[in-house]
Protein backbone atom coordinates (compact mmCIF):
# COMPACT_ATOMS: atom_id res chain seq x y z
CA UNK A 1 0.00 0.00 0.00
CA UNK A 2 1.36 3.47 -0.59
CA UNK A 3 1.87 6.05 2.58
CA UNK A 4 2.71 9.64 1.94
CA UNK A 5 5.00 11.17 4.32
CA UNK A 6 5.26 14.54 4.68
CA UNK A 7 8.65 15.54 6.56
CA UNK A 8 9.64 19.02 7.68
CA UNK A 9 13.45 19.47 7.44
CA UNK A 10 15.98 22.45 8.23
CA UNK A 11 16.43 23.73 4.79
CA UNK A 12 20.02 22.64 5.25
CA UNK A 13 23.05 20.93 3.32
CA UNK A 14 23.23 16.83 3.22
CA UNK A 15 19.85 16.65 5.29
CA UNK A 16 18.07 15.49 2.25
CA UNK A 17 20.74 13.13 1.66
CA UNK A 18 20.51 11.38 5.24
CA UNK A 19 17.21 10.95 4.31
CA UNK A 20 17.57 9.15 1.03
CA UNK A 21 20.48 7.20 2.88
CA UNK A 22 17.43 6.22 5.69
CA UNK A 23 14.89 4.62 3.06
CA UNK A 24 17.75 2.80 1.27
CA UNK A 25 19.28 1.23 3.92
CA UNK A 26 16.39 -0.17 5.19
CA UNK A 27 15.48 -1.06 1.42
CA UNK A 28 12.41 1.00 1.40
CA UNK A 29 11.50 1.64 -2.79
CA UNK A 30 10.71 5.37 -2.65
CA UNK A 31 8.14 5.76 -5.37
CA UNK A 32 7.97 9.26 -4.99
CA UNK A 33 9.60 12.10 -3.70
CA UNK A 34 9.46 16.18 -3.72
CA UNK A 35 11.72 18.56 -1.78
CA UNK A 36 11.02 22.15 -1.90
CA UNK A 37 10.94 25.22 0.62
CA UNK A 38 7.99 26.30 2.56
CA UNK A 39 6.80 29.73 3.48
CA UNK A 40 9.58 29.58 6.12
CA UNK A 41 12.39 29.92 3.88
CA UNK A 42 14.68 27.79 6.76
CA UNK A 43 12.05 25.55 6.38
CA UNK A 44 11.54 22.59 4.00
CA UNK A 45 8.92 19.91 2.98
CA UNK A 46 9.95 16.47 1.58
CA UNK A 47 6.66 14.38 0.60
CA UNK A 48 7.77 10.92 0.24
CA UNK A 49 5.54 7.95 -1.05
CA UNK A 50 6.41 4.69 -0.30
CA UNK A 51 5.33 1.57 -0.96
CA UNK A 52 5.09 -0.62 2.59
CA UNK A 53 3.15 -2.16 5.20
CA UNK A 54 2.03 -0.56 8.33
CA UNK A 55 4.30 -1.61 10.77
CA UNK A 56 7.80 -1.05 8.64
CA UNK A 57 6.33 2.77 8.26
CA UNK A 58 6.05 3.45 11.47
CA UNK A 59 9.71 1.56 12.09
CA UNK A 60 10.62 4.30 9.83
CA UNK A 61 8.98 7.12 11.09
CA UNK A 62 10.62 6.60 14.83
CA UNK A 63 14.16 6.85 12.70
CA UNK A 64 13.08 9.90 10.69
CA UNK A 65 12.35 11.18 14.20
CA UNK A 66 15.86 10.68 15.65
CA UNK A 67 17.45 12.74 12.62
CA UNK A 68 18.80 16.20 13.62
CA UNK A 69 17.45 18.49 10.91
CA UNK A 70 13.90 16.84 11.29
CA UNK A 71 11.18 19.08 12.51
CA UNK A 72 7.96 17.11 11.98
CA UNK A 73 6.57 14.27 10.49
CA UNK A 74 3.11 13.92 8.94
CA UNK A 75 1.11 10.87 7.97
CA UNK A 76 -1.02 12.10 5.39
CA UNK A 77 -4.34 10.19 3.85
CA UNK A 78 -5.37 9.85 0.90
CA UNK A 79 -9.02 10.54 1.72
CA UNK A 80 -7.94 13.64 3.84
CA UNK A 81 -5.51 15.61 1.87
CA UNK A 82 -4.80 16.50 -1.47
CA UNK A 83 -2.56 15.36 -3.75
CA UNK A 84 -1.02 16.60 -6.53
CA UNK A 85 2.02 16.07 -9.32
CA UNK A 86 2.67 18.15 -12.53
CA UNK A 87 4.18 16.72 -15.94
CA UNK A 88 5.84 18.54 -18.50
CA UNK A 89 4.86 16.41 -21.92
CA UNK A 90 7.08 17.63 -25.58
CA UNK A 91 4.88 15.49 -28.26
CA UNK A 92 5.99 14.90 -31.67
CA UNK A 93 3.86 16.90 -33.95
CA UNK A 94 5.54 15.72 -37.42
CA UNK A 95 2.56 14.02 -38.83
CA UNK A 96 0.15 16.77 -38.61
CA UNK A 97 -1.05 15.54 -35.42
CA UNK A 98 -1.05 19.20 -33.39
CA UNK A 99 -4.67 19.42 -33.85
CA UNK A 100 -5.39 15.99 -32.43
CA UNK A 101 -3.04 16.73 -29.56
CA UNK A 102 -4.38 19.96 -28.85
CA UNK A 103 -7.73 18.44 -28.58
CA UNK A 104 -6.66 15.54 -26.04
CA UNK A 105 -4.97 18.56 -24.07
CA UNK A 106 -8.29 20.40 -24.08
CA UNK A 107 -10.22 17.49 -22.34
CA UNK A 108 -7.46 17.19 -19.89
CA UNK A 109 -7.35 21.03 -19.14
CA UNK A 110 -3.67 20.83 -20.04
CA UNK A 111 -1.88 24.22 -21.20
CA UNK A 112 0.31 24.55 -24.00
CA UNK A 113 4.09 26.17 -22.68
CA UNK A 114 5.68 25.63 -26.24
CA UNK A 115 5.44 25.15 -29.46
CA UNK A 116 8.12 25.06 -32.77
CA UNK A 117 7.62 23.14 -35.87
CA UNK A 118 7.31 19.74 -35.18
CA UNK A 119 7.04 19.39 -31.21
CA UNK A 120 4.57 20.65 -28.73
CA UNK A 121 4.94 20.90 -24.69
CA UNK A 122 1.83 20.45 -22.59
CA UNK A 123 1.61 21.12 -19.02
CA UNK A 124 -0.82 18.85 -16.63
CA UNK A 125 -1.20 18.85 -13.02
CA UNK A 126 -3.30 16.21 -11.44
CA UNK A 127 -3.36 12.86 -9.48
CA UNK A 128 -0.96 9.96 -10.45
CA UNK A 129 -3.91 8.30 -12.66
CA UNK A 130 -5.10 11.29 -14.78
CA UNK A 131 -1.26 11.92 -15.25
CA UNK A 132 -0.77 8.16 -16.03
CA UNK A 133 -4.22 8.21 -18.11
CA UNK A 134 -2.96 11.27 -20.05
CA UNK A 135 0.27 9.62 -20.86
CA UNK A 136 -1.29 6.18 -22.64
CA UNK A 137 -3.31 8.35 -24.83
CA UNK A 138 -0.11 10.34 -26.05
CA UNK A 139 2.29 7.75 -26.92
CA UNK A 140 0.78 7.24 -29.93
CA UNK A 141 2.34 10.15 -31.12
CA UNK A 142 5.66 9.92 -29.82
CA UNK A 143 6.46 11.29 -26.72
CA UNK A 144 9.85 12.88 -26.75
CA UNK A 145 10.46 13.92 -23.53
CA UNK A 146 8.65 13.07 -20.16
CA UNK A 147 8.97 15.17 -16.93
CA UNK A 148 7.14 14.48 -13.58
CA UNK A 149 7.41 16.05 -10.64
CA UNK A 150 7.16 14.07 -7.01
CA UNK A 151 3.67 14.15 -5.92
CA UNK A 152 2.78 16.85 -2.92
CA UNK A 153 0.19 16.34 -0.68
CA UNK A 154 -1.58 18.99 1.56
CA UNK A 155 -4.10 18.03 4.43
CA UNK A 156 -7.70 19.14 3.71
CA UNK A 157 -9.45 21.83 6.08
CA UNK A 158 -7.79 23.10 9.58
CA UNK A 159 -5.54 20.08 11.30
CA UNK A 160 -2.70 19.94 9.84
CA UNK B 1 24.30 31.27 -10.68
CA UNK B 2 21.57 28.83 -10.59
CA UNK B 3 22.36 25.47 -13.10
CA UNK B 4 19.90 23.40 -13.70
CA UNK B 5 20.56 19.51 -14.24
CA UNK B 6 18.63 16.78 -15.57
CA UNK B 7 19.76 12.97 -14.59
CA UNK B 8 18.44 10.18 -15.97
CA UNK B 9 18.48 7.37 -13.85
CA UNK B 10 17.85 3.88 -13.55
CA UNK B 11 14.82 3.48 -11.16
CA UNK B 12 16.50 1.31 -8.27
CA UNK B 13 16.57 2.10 -4.39
CA UNK B 14 19.42 3.60 -2.94
CA UNK B 15 20.36 5.75 -6.35
CA UNK B 16 18.59 9.07 -5.28
CA UNK B 17 20.58 7.95 -1.91
CA UNK B 18 23.66 7.96 -3.46
CA UNK B 19 23.28 11.12 -5.92
CA UNK B 20 22.13 13.34 -2.67
CA UNK B 21 25.39 12.47 -0.84
CA UNK B 22 27.16 13.12 -3.95
CA UNK B 23 26.02 16.78 -3.63
CA UNK B 24 26.23 16.64 0.38
CA UNK B 25 29.93 15.74 0.15
CA UNK B 26 31.17 18.23 -2.26
CA UNK B 27 28.91 20.97 -0.21
CA UNK B 28 27.09 21.98 -3.08
CA UNK B 29 23.49 23.63 -1.88
CA UNK B 30 20.89 22.35 -3.74
CA UNK B 31 17.72 24.94 -3.91
CA UNK B 32 15.58 22.38 -5.86
CA UNK B 33 15.48 18.26 -6.88
CA UNK B 34 12.38 16.84 -8.06
CA UNK B 35 12.34 12.77 -8.56
CA UNK B 36 9.86 11.57 -11.18
CA UNK B 37 9.36 8.40 -13.11
CA UNK B 38 9.20 8.53 -17.07
CA UNK B 39 7.53 7.68 -19.64
CA UNK B 40 10.15 4.09 -19.51
CA UNK B 41 8.73 2.56 -16.00
CA UNK B 42 12.74 1.78 -15.34
CA UNK B 43 14.19 5.11 -15.76
CA UNK B 44 13.48 8.29 -13.56
CA UNK B 45 14.06 11.63 -14.14
CA UNK B 46 16.52 13.77 -11.46
CA UNK B 47 15.85 17.36 -11.84
CA UNK B 48 17.90 19.23 -9.58
CA UNK B 49 18.80 23.28 -8.96
CA UNK B 50 22.23 23.91 -7.58
CA UNK B 51 23.55 27.51 -6.98
CA UNK B 52 27.39 27.42 -8.00
CA UNK B 53 29.82 28.46 -10.25
CA UNK B 54 31.10 27.10 -13.47
CA UNK B 55 33.66 24.82 -13.05
CA UNK B 56 31.95 22.97 -10.01
CA UNK B 57 29.06 21.96 -12.02
CA UNK B 58 31.67 20.32 -14.41
CA UNK B 59 33.17 18.55 -11.60
CA UNK B 60 29.78 17.64 -10.42
CA UNK B 61 28.68 16.39 -13.56
CA UNK B 62 31.72 14.01 -13.89
CA UNK B 63 31.42 12.31 -11.08
CA UNK B 64 27.85 12.11 -11.55
CA UNK B 65 29.12 10.38 -15.06
CA UNK B 66 30.64 7.66 -12.89
CA UNK B 67 27.65 6.52 -10.66
CA UNK B 68 26.90 3.07 -12.43
CA UNK B 69 22.74 3.75 -12.29
CA UNK B 70 23.08 7.05 -14.56
CA UNK B 71 21.81 6.95 -17.92
CA UNK B 72 22.28 10.07 -19.20
CA UNK B 73 22.98 13.80 -17.55
CA UNK B 74 21.80 17.17 -19.99
CA UNK B 75 22.42 20.64 -18.87
CA UNK B 76 19.27 22.84 -19.17
CA UNK B 77 20.13 26.34 -20.05
CA UNK B 78 17.01 28.68 -18.92
CA UNK B 79 16.90 30.35 -22.47
CA UNK B 80 16.15 27.49 -24.22
CA UNK B 81 13.69 24.89 -21.38
CA UNK B 82 10.58 25.71 -20.01
CA UNK B 83 10.35 25.50 -16.30
CA UNK B 84 7.86 24.60 -14.25
CA UNK B 85 6.94 23.63 -10.50
CA UNK B 86 3.33 23.17 -8.88
CA UNK B 87 2.32 24.56 -4.95
CA UNK B 88 -0.49 23.69 -3.19
CA UNK B 89 -0.99 26.33 -0.73
CA UNK B 90 -3.62 26.41 2.03
CA UNK B 91 -5.05 29.76 3.27
CA UNK B 92 -6.97 30.93 6.22
CA UNK B 93 -10.44 32.61 5.17
CA UNK B 94 -11.96 33.12 8.73
CA UNK B 95 -12.18 36.87 8.48
CA UNK B 96 -14.48 36.70 5.44
CA UNK B 97 -11.85 37.05 3.24
CA UNK B 98 -12.41 33.95 1.18
CA UNK B 99 -13.74 36.76 -2.29
CA UNK B 100 -10.36 38.53 -1.83
CA UNK B 101 -8.25 35.42 -1.85
CA UNK B 102 -10.46 33.69 -4.98
CA UNK B 103 -9.59 37.18 -7.00
CA UNK B 104 -5.74 36.97 -6.55
CA UNK B 105 -6.03 33.22 -7.74
CA UNK B 106 -8.12 34.26 -10.67
CA UNK B 107 -4.89 37.00 -11.44
CA UNK B 108 -2.80 34.35 -11.42
CA UNK B 109 -4.67 31.06 -12.76
CA UNK B 110 -4.57 29.43 -9.83
CA UNK B 111 -7.18 26.46 -9.29
CA UNK B 112 -9.46 25.55 -6.18
CA UNK B 113 -8.70 22.51 -5.48
CA UNK B 114 -10.24 22.32 -1.96
CA UNK B 115 -12.63 24.68 0.28
CA UNK B 116 -13.87 24.16 4.04
CA UNK B 117 -15.43 26.34 6.72
CA UNK B 118 -12.70 28.89 7.29
CA UNK B 119 -9.38 27.43 4.40
CA UNK B 120 -9.44 27.46 1.08
CA UNK B 121 -7.13 25.68 -1.02
CA UNK B 122 -5.26 26.25 -4.51
CA UNK B 123 -3.36 24.94 -6.64
CA UNK B 124 -0.71 27.02 -8.73
CA UNK B 125 2.00 26.75 -11.80
CA UNK B 126 4.54 28.64 -12.78
CA UNK B 127 7.92 29.53 -13.13
CA UNK B 128 9.64 30.49 -9.18
CA UNK B 129 8.82 34.37 -9.63
CA UNK B 130 5.16 33.89 -10.28
CA UNK B 131 4.98 31.37 -7.50
CA UNK B 132 7.30 33.74 -5.64
CA UNK B 133 4.67 36.47 -6.07
CA UNK B 134 1.93 34.61 -5.69
CA UNK B 135 2.74 33.36 -2.06
CA UNK B 136 3.52 37.20 -0.98
CA UNK B 137 0.28 38.38 -2.07
CA UNK B 138 -1.37 35.41 0.28
CA UNK B 139 0.55 35.80 3.37
CA UNK B 140 -1.30 38.82 5.11
CA UNK B 141 -4.05 36.45 5.10
CA UNK B 142 -2.62 33.74 7.03
CA UNK B 143 -0.91 30.07 5.00
CA UNK B 144 -1.81 27.17 7.10
CA UNK B 145 -0.16 25.06 5.17
CA UNK B 146 2.05 25.52 2.20
CA UNK B 147 3.79 22.49 -0.47
CA UNK B 148 6.24 23.08 -3.39
CA UNK B 149 7.71 20.45 -5.79
CA UNK B 150 11.02 20.98 -6.86
CA UNK B 151 11.38 22.51 -10.36
CA UNK B 152 11.02 20.65 -13.39
CA UNK B 153 12.29 21.85 -16.90
CA UNK B 154 11.81 20.60 -20.35
CA UNK B 155 13.99 21.57 -23.56
CA UNK B 156 12.14 23.33 -25.93
CA UNK B 157 12.10 21.89 -29.64
CA UNK B 158 13.56 18.68 -31.36
CA UNK B 159 17.10 19.15 -29.74
CA UNK B 160 17.23 17.40 -26.04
Amino acid sequence: MNHIISVMVENKSGVLAKIAALFSRRGFNIESLAVGTTDDEKVSRITIVVNSDESSIEQITKQLHKLINVIKIQKLLPEHSVQRELVLIKVNTENKSRAEILEIGNIFRANVVDVTKGTIMLELTGNSSKISAFEELLKPYGILEFVRTGMIACSRGKKY
